[in-house]
């Protein structure tokens, strides 16, 4: 099959995959669409030590499957795979399982090829009144509904989202579903103006009032954000981190524990909820697009979601 | 009077200060015993920019005060001095007022020397039962249960707490007060052997497993001490930040947000609950202190508080 394969230093088109082996519990799926990822391009600077066919945000169809069910079904699908064994899979947490595979990141071949195995555990069907445009964006959004799940946001509150890139423009438009009053904090103030037809303020990081956001969410993908977002936070605030770029050193870390913020990672999120806010349009994931390339122009795919201020470039196979 | 005295390079000690000037709602505390904290080291070496007598952990007695209620009686004092005005203070948390002072750390002589002005609405009474020398600990051992606002602790967690000095060993007791099983982390084993009897594990860091506790207090004071907590932590766990030292994060901060790991700053605490805790012989103090030195041998004793491995150093006054 057709397909992107990262040898450990570099990445290739290549005709010649072999078909990938369905595993019992597995779901071999027809991939129609896939985005290109923040993750993805650290898998291919070296993340995780990852080699194999790269990628994890997809929309298809089921070819084969263990259960009849979900032949010919269009489907999303989760990216983590937990050994099932664990006190994490046990408890329903398979994301955090400490054996993990994860499609295209970790022991796990992804989704930049013509075909997927999946585990059926980790499908969801799309529901007809979502476009497979719209579908690839599940993963991302589920992961920008995630702070959801771990911070009371209130209308009264006052949110800034600091970067608007791919994750950031999606989290800016599920912290307005809360109601509170929501600051997008870019640099790229005209590619993100559609953020502003939900209600959102667009506005450069730099005319933010210091210490008034009760929270924070730290979706720049530099190494810089953390100390942003540690500017912008109130006292008693929340910081919720998204990038996990960060290998630097906020100068002024001593202030999270000073104002006695509270931090918060954040990864992987709720795929039903995410699904429910496409089917409603509760937030706009078109315009967060900036290219599609067919599958065999991924090279060239890569090196446009390389460059500075890039949003979505995704990639279309031709059982799309 | 006498006193401490720090010029912004140096400390004295000095016979010829002036008594300190009662402003309104101030009482007039003759200080019995005072405490060196490690934010006092931090001060002398430059934090907050401070010039004047250093020192916020004591036990006095009132000489004068607007409320006559209080002459007489025997105190300690929060530390912070809000505002008024500002809405973190309307609030009843004038420990985030963004003016606020702080005795002996930002805009208000402290409490190493034979007097000190506090506000009387930051004073509380010292119950009969308790000791001069247990009551100097109150204002440490209230930012120890501080973490028990913040955090839910229960009896089936594990907690760990990494750095057993004078504030980590008393951490270590308040964590133990609420049934979870309590590993103390230290690398002076001997030293605090006497938290055996709380019922605390006492082991060395390299003793304890990675990623399993559910709670991780860092009270270190040390730069390694986060990527250490973030080791130890389990994923979905919280870490809890007391260490103000950091000037970075370490080079394993990434598996915060994969982890999803909670971290929460942590600072002063309730008093009442404190004095409770003393009243009641729910923690262990006087183990803690390493000696006792007239206030006139205030060099001396600084000397000795900045040994590698030291407890608590006590200044006595006349007046005790």
């Amino acid at each position: 099959m057709q397909g992107l394969y990262f040898n450990g230093k570099q990445l290739f088109f290549r005709r010649d995959l072999p078909m990938p082996h369905r595993a019992p519990g597995e779901a071999l799926v027809a991939v129609h669409q896939a985005g290109i990822c923040g993750t993805d391009l650290e898998v291919l600077a070296g993340y995780a030590n990852f080699r194999g066919i790269p990628g994890h945000e997809f929309v298809g169809h089921v070819v084969e499957a263990d259960d009849n069910k979900w032949i010919g079904k269009r489907v999303v699908g989760e990216i983590n795979i937990g050994c099932g064994q664990c006190d994490y899979c046990r408890r329903g947490i398979p994301e955090h399982c400490r054996q993990r595979k994860a499609l295209g990141i970790r022991g796990h071949d992804g989704v930049f090829a013509e075909y997927v195995t999946v585990p059926e555990v980790n499908l969801h069907q799309v529901p007809a009144g979502i476009s497979d445009e719209q579908a690839v964006f599940t993963e991302p959004l589920a992961a920008a509904f995630r702070p959801l799940e771990q911070v009371q946001v209130r209308p009264e509150m006052q949110v800034a989202v600091l970067g608007t890139g791919k994750l950031g423009s999606l989290v800016a438009q599920v912290m307005a579903t809360t109601g509170a009053t929501v600051f997008a904090l870019s640099h790229h103030l005209e590619r993100v103006r559609f953020l502003t037809e939900r209600g959102i303020r667009v506005m450069l990081p730099s005319g933010a009032k210091p210490a008034t956001f009760d929270v924070v969410v730290e979706v720049t993908g530099s190494q810089a954000g953390l100390g942003q977002a540690l500017q912008l936070v109130r006292p008693l605030g929340t910081v919720i981190l998204k990038s996990t770029t960060h290998s630097g050193a906020p100068s002024n870390w001593t202030a999270a524990v000073v104002n006695e913020i509270t931090l918060v990672g954040s990864r992987c999120g709720p795929f039903a909820r995410a699904l429910q806010a496409l089917l409603k349009r509760e937030v706009d994931v078109v315009p967060i697009i900036d290219a599609v390339y067919p599958l065999s122009d991924g090279l060239v795919a890569f090196e446009a979601a390389h460059r500075r201020g890039a949003m979505k470039i995704l990639l279309q196979m031709e059982s799309g």
